[in-house]
Order: C-alpha cells, then sequence, then structure tokens
C-alpha cells in the first residue's frame, strides 16, 4: 500500500496500490549514523571467551555507508581482503532522544529492520596499536538495511537467519540478547542523542563468514523479510 | 562581512558589515560526520612509544556533538569523571570526495577549522576487551569546531596553542604531522565518502589535560583564530 508523507511524523496510506515489480525498493529510512553493537549475545561471548558487558560496547557506521535492499555491496577499491558477513537486528528510532530511561524507550522507538553489518575483516586488526572499527564497517555500501520497517515485531520471539548463495549460516535467537532493545535505546540516548531514523544494529552471534565476490547474503526475520545484498566486485 | 548563499556553492558578500557584539558565531559548517585521527604527530608518537602508522588511525564523531564557538560542552549525565581537551586542525570538505589521489585532494579542501576533541577519559578504556573511543568522544557538545573557516591557510607554517583557563598547555606545530592533510583526505576518502562539511580532526600532540567544570579551554591557530569553550556541569 502506497503511503505519503513524513515517515516519522504525518505518514498516511493514499489508498493507491502498487503491483509487484513495479516498484524498487530503496533503504526504508535514512539514518544520520548507526550504532553498531559488539558482543551483545551470549552465544558469541561464550564462544569468544568475552565477558558480558555491562555497558552497550558500539562503533558507529556513517551514513555514507548505507545502502537498502537489491542494492550492490562494493568492494573498496584498495582492498583485495576478506569482506564478512554479518546478520543482525535493526532498531529504528522515530523520535529524537536523550537521556530516556528504560521506560520511555518504547516510545522513542519506530520499529525494526534488518541489518548486514559489512566488514572488511582484514583491516580490522591491521595495525597492532589501534583497532579499526569504524574504518573497517565504515566503507561505502557496508551498511545494508531493510527490506521494510517492522512497527509490529515481537523481537523476543523472533530469530536471525543469514544465508550465503542460498546456504544458511546463521541462525540465532534474538533472546540470546545480552543487553535488550529498550535498554540499548536508554544507555545510549544517555552516550549521544538520537534522530528519527538513526539505526541500532543489535550486534551479530554465531556463523559469520566471508563473502566471495559475486556472493548473495540474505538476512532473514521473520516479521520483517528478507534484506538481499550482493557483493559486486571493484568498480574499477 | 556578511555572506549570503550556500556556503559550499553559491555564496558571495552582501555588502554589509555587521557591528562586533550584534551577532553570535554558530559552528561554521555542520558535519554530516567528524572523523577523528589517532597518533597523526611524531611528538606524541615517540612520547607514547608507538611506530608512526602508514594509514590514518581514526574514529568518527557524530554530526549530534557538534557544537560552535562559545557553547557550553556539557558534563554527561551519567559521569562523573575526567574529561580531557585535545586542540587539533580540522579540516573541512568543500565537495563530495571519494577516491581522490593526494594530487586531487587541494581541490576538495574549503579550508581549515580549530577543533577541541572532547573526550570522556574514564569511558575509553572503562572495558577491557573494547576501546570505546565513539562513546567516549561522541557525546552531545563533545565536537567543539570554529570560530571560521580559513579558505587561505598554510597548516606547514602554523601551530596549535590549547590554554586551560588562560593557562597554555599546549603549543605544537602543525608540521610535526605524520600524514598531512592533502594525503590525510586522499586515503580516508579511499574508506569513505567524505560530504561538504564534513570535519578531518587530525589528531592532536603533546600537553592534552583535563577540564574541571566551568574550566575554559581555547584553542587558537594563527590565521584562523581563537576556539573558546567553557565546560558546564550537568545540566541537571
Amino acid at each position: 500500500m502506497e503511503h505519503a508523507g513524513e515517515l516519522f511524523a504525518s505518514a498516511g496510506p493514499t489508498g493507491r496500490s502498487l503491483p509487484a515489480g513495479s516498484f524498487t525498493l530503496l533503504n526504508p529510512c535514512q539514518p544520520s549514523k548507526i550504532v553498531a553493537l559488539w558482543n551483545n549475545f551470549q552465544a558469541l561471548a561464550a564462544k569468544l571467551g568475552k565477558a558480558a558487558p555491562a555497558h552497550p560496547l558500539f562503533l558507529l557506521k556513517p551514513a555514507s555507508c548505507v545502502i537498502g535492499p537489491g542494492e550492490a555491496i562494493r568492494r573498496p577499491r584498495a582492498y583485495a581482503g576478506k569482506i564478512a558477513f554479518e546478520g543482525e537486528l535493526g532498531i529504528v528510532i522515530g523520535r529524537k532522544c536523550k537521556d530516556v530511561t528504560v521506560a520511555e524507550a518504547a516510545d522513542y522507538i519506530f520499529g525494526y529492520t534488518c541489518v548486514n553489518d559489512v566488514t572488511a575483516a582484514e583491516v580490522l586488526n591491521e595495525n597492532p596499536d589501534f583497532a579499526q572499527w569504524c574504518r573497517s564497517k565504515g566503507y561505502d555500501t557496508f551498511g545494508c538495511i531493510g527490506p521494510a520497517i517492522a512497527t509490529e515485531f515481537n523481537w523476543a520471539a523472533a530469530k536471525v537467519s543469514t544465508r550465503l548463495d542460498g546456504v544458511q549460516r546463521q541462525s540465532y535467537p534474538l533472546a540470546d540478547m545480552i543487553i535488550p532493545p529498550d535498554q540499548l535505546v536508554s544507555l545510549i540516548s544517555h552516550d549521544m542523542t538520537l534522530l528519527p531514523g538513526d539505526v541500532i544494529a543489535v550486534g551479530t552471534s554465531l556463523g559469520v563468514g566471508s563473502m566471495k565476490d559475486d556472493s548473495t547474503v540474505e538476512v532473514q526475520i521473520e516479521g520483517i523479510g528478507v534484506l538481499t545484498n550482493k557483493l559486486h566486485g571493484t568498480a574499477g
């Protein structure tokens, strides 16, 4: 169903339905930033031997890295190494949000989307003195979000499935999350103002791996949809 | 002299001069992101015993942290620890910039500004598994820029002076920079698209320290001006 208006303010249905194939889906919102969590699932923390964090551990992915469903992930021109996929849940902020309590947080969550948090794996630890989180995860096209924002979504009952060229590589329950969405929004809103359209990628769990050029990755969350992106080689 | 129009496209003088005291300076541009360098001055690298990096090492400070000259730095509500100042040169991008060469880089630099790269020092290493660069440097009001953008500026001949409550704490030559501006812009433009108004904070050198509540920090670069900001206690 077609809607018109401002997504986070006054959008409403136009009454018009568009036939499948007659339109192209874009990224469902334009974040000013993606706040991307590290070490936020029990199973992965246990595998890596890391303690559960008391506060969200995050890096920032810039607005310039965002693409939508069906758009190509592009290999950076100067990088020939491994490119990793990470299927994740994304929280989409609906209202300007600063210093909110856990009880208030739900009012600031517009909905949920799928995220592929793409990473140039060999850049991350290239320098022994400084882990390059923002650089390795900030390349243009490395922030895949979509295909939709589900405004009624029970995250605690859902799981994330990630397929690489049709083969399932991740399947983990969101209930295994260490710091859940309402707490994430509250805690991160004490670190920085969150704006409408901003996305919190809640972190990934077991099964991340790397994509070859021309690989297709699908991140599926029941109740949201399937986010599909293909890795293209260097644009040249 | 008053100017009108789009800063990075069609601005020109109106012919009108405004008397001092009749206007308030805002941040001179609105970055979509600040790319903030770590370990980019020889003297500080030597003191810390770190090797000079081959590629810029950076974190991202979000747009939401930016303030201008005279605006208050605000202590985060949930943080009672040390807050550090870092006087730095900022490169202001003038045109959308991706995969540019070192020779092309100058065409994409609009000018230079002063930066106070404010840091919640005790947050940075609070977690032993993950250095919290984006969090400790991303709080609202922690990205001070201004007071102006100098479009004709010879960085190699200038120095950065930082005063804490009138006492000089930093005074270092920009010629000590490890990766200079044209190389920074070229290399970082291969990591992510830079947009008009984006700021690259080129890193700091010796003499950083912490501010008490109600301390005033001035970052001065001859040829640009003096950026003054005061740390206010928690807004409550």
